[in-house]
């Protein structure tokens, strides 16, 4: 057994494991339908392969051609020279899709990502069928068909029509949606977000949330796990894996289709059957999921549970340079259940040490917008590094005696220096200020201390720590 | 009686309308503690003056100068050469804040706003009450102690400590905390968010939201008002008040400290009483404000409510180029209580006669990611211009086929015609994609159509439209 399995994992979700172990890092890709054309879906996948500085061997089939962008070209996977292809891509018209499949089943190829659209969406149910049988035939798994593809940044490979994607980090992406996966990538860029894993699940004709949730569980890349989710082939399944992964991972969905009009599109749409909204609510209670209503928030949520460490304690500290942002972040603090410890009365004495008296010295500990550079670093440390602390939120604001750098820095420092001590705890930061001082100020504590940071969000600062502490809960970390 | 009183005014509602039209329109300032020193408040306060390109007088006050900023300086406001003196600002240490007052007083000065702190948020509520006390006697209204100060943009007014802040819109915003006034300034830069008036109430010992309301009733540049608010001083004054203006203007309102946490940290404060959150609630609806829940969500569902045109009915069309965003936004109009209409048969067959059989015609409209720039507008224009569509919805994903300027320009080509037409409705866009593309594209729609646009937010974007209607409900604008 490899060593990235569990206790407890079922048989199919073992071999889930070794096809995507094999999939997501592939020694080698074939692009069923590669295309020397710009502009054919067929050329753009071959080119994300290499601008996307994928390593392994880039296997173009197609019988009319010898050669796509320098690439040796074959007729048939067949003829590939490598005894096992670890990874395809299917871009050639539906009706052959089924076609081409005996031919990956013979080079072994455990998952193939057909981006081929013309099957259920389209009005073809039988066709999808048809896929789905020849391909369980044949032993292959499919994602799809109706994709834009999948991402396994870790691994450089951009499997996919679209642009390339390549910054790594710990947050797994699944879109049942081409639409939402986009909006994904952009928001992705935008924020800077680490990703290990992005699927497009197109029509989920086989490969489901459920299935990529073993492979979650097993790759180490991944710390948290972000759906976007409209409809759930097999809700049994689903809870049942989810409640084995989220006790290792937190699990956060956006379940689209959740209201009557909602609903209406979504079967329009995928031809999705949905269960009533109390039943998915009660059941994603039950598998330890974090629901979220809103697709910044699946985003906002994810990457944040990808980049904290888990709670040791449920005792959260605030400081906070205003006192009206003080009482935003406390209200958050309720609204998400978290505990708002009684300041130590020892952190209580050194606060005083050098906050002026019109700060408040409770919790939330206001040390006021008066406060210098050095006195931003010296409460942060304080705060961080008192044993009874277990989560800190600090609350910024853009004051003319500390820029929105120095505070930064402060911060950065701060956390570095206890990470240096072996001191890890879970901070969440909320800035509001001018622009640009302020965002350059939110994207340098993310880049050197790997915080989560919001600008003008102090609500979703907040959630952010939330939802962490509603999985430690769930996973036991924690006692509820 | 002047134009800009409606009727059913209080007398007391019409002397603060004139109070208002003087103070935030005024035809010369005077700052009393003025200082020569850069660092120093009463320096920033007539250096924003100047920077911020106000065209009234600037009276500097100090009795031991003769010029500052090259400006004459006074020892006193009743040296000043004007008869009357519309604005001032007070900015001479806390204990002898109340002896400036009567010179006020001479100088008919309607409203005096105090930056000074070292009042009831430093222990001194006695040095308060008599400020307080010594204003009513001389005539002269209150903003703060221990605020930021305010803005008049549309009359080039920065009156504060901090920087100006020049873009003109109907948006009134009104801060119980400079923390949070400073956050509005740093996302309404961001957003370009045009600014009626920006009030920061401090310890709001005189004037308070109230009050301020029968000038946003009055002022024709203010189309919508957001209330950030800790405590309500007088909530039958607050209650009755908004439910009259709110029939003329939305009103949103961030209530801070409504929780038992956000309570606790609220009194430590501002030392405000603050009352249950069930009774804010009941009294909110009775009055018709909108009440929000987070920080970004008042400035964006404010910014949104001055952009937007009242509805002229319930009929919610959502027009597409994602199936799946389409979903989220039909979650979205669920939640928000927008009527989405049956697509109208004669809309349908337009729509069939060019998007692809592989699009959806219902309500949404999915026009797919495959519609060119052209398709884009023509969806559009057919779908604001038809007589039975009350508002519409704009969902926008990435594509390689239009890119998200051509599809701005689309948008925005198609706004405008309609409006050439006097054809004027509610639109909302929502946008998802690369940036910077897509965030240019956000902001080339905002600034030449001015239509309210999120990126990749679409819940906030039908939820801004949803609270138009709410208010549009309350206002008797549409039936109930």
């Amino acid at each position: 057994m490899s060593s990235y399995m569990g206790e407890g994992i079922p048989e199919y979700g073992k071999d889930l494991i070794n096809r995507f172990m094999r999939f997501f890092r592939p020694r080698n890709v074939a692009v069923v339908g590669a295309s020397r054309e710009p502009g054919r879906v067929g050329y753009a996948v071959v080119k994300n392969l290499i601008d996307g500085g994928y390593t392994g061997k880039i296997y173009p089939i197609n019988p009319r051609a010898t050669e796509i962008l320098g690439l040796k070209c074959y007729p048939d996977v067949r003829q590939v020279p490598d005894p096992e292809v670890d990874a395809a891509l299917i871009a050639v018209p539906a009706a052959i899709v089924p076609d081409v499949i005996p031919s990956l089943g013979e080079k072994n190829v455990p998952v193939a990502v057909v981006v081929s659209s013309g099957f259920a969406e389209a009005g073809n149910p039988e066709l999808q069928q048809k896929l789905v049988e020849t391909a369980r035939k044949y032993g292959v798994r499919i994602i799809g068909p109706n994709t834009y593809g999948i991402y396994s940044p870790w691994y450089n490979l951009s499997l996919s029509f679209t642009i390339p994607y390549t910054y790594k980090g710990g947050l797994a992406i699944v879109c049942q949606s081409g639409g939402v996966g986009m909006a994904a990538f952009g928001y992705a860029r935008w924020k800077r977000v680490g990703i290990s894993i992005n699927v497009g699940l197109g029509n989920m004709a086989d490969i489901d949330h459920a299935d990529l949730l073993w492979y979650f569980y097993a790759d180490e890349n991944t710390k948290a796990i972000a759906f976007h989710m409209e409809s759930i082939k097999d809700g049994k399944k689903f809870i049942e894996t989810a409640k084995f992964v989220s006790k290792k991972k937190p699990i956060v969905v956006l379940k689209a289709g959740r209201t009557h009009y909602g609903e209406k599109a979504a079967k329009s749409h995928t031809a999705a059957l949905t269960a009533s909204d109390a039943v998915i609510n009660a059941a994603f209670k039950k598998a330890g999921v974090i629901r979220v209503y809103a697709l910044d928030e699946l985003f906002d949520i994810g990457r944040s549970l990808a980049m904290l460490p888990p709670p040791k304690g449920e005792n959260v500290l605030i400081v906070t340079m205003a006192g009206g942002l003080g009482v935003l972040l406390c209200d958050a603090a309720a609204d998400n259940n978290l505990h708002l410890m009684e300041a130590p009365q020892d952190l209580v004495d050194e606060f005083k040490k050098f906050v002026p008296p019109f700060g408040a010295f409770g919790n939330p500990m206001d040390i006021t917008g008066s406060c210098t550079p050095d006195m931003v670093e010296r409460a942060v440390r304080l705060a961080i590094m008192h044993p009874k602390v277990d989560a800190v939120i600090i609350g910024h604001w853009h004051t003319i005696i500390t820029t929105p750098m120095q505070f930064a820095k402060a911060v950065v420092d701060a956390v570095n220096e206890a990470r240096a001590k072996g001191i890890e705890k879970p901070i969440v930061v909320s800035m509001s200020g001018d622009i640009p001082e302020t965002l350059q100020a939110v994207e340098y504590i993310e880049e050197h201390a790997n915080v989560p940071t919001f600008f003008s969000q102090p609500e979703r600062a907040v959630k952010a720590l939330g939802a962490l502490y509603y999985w430690a809960r769930y996973a036991g970390i924690l006692k509820k």
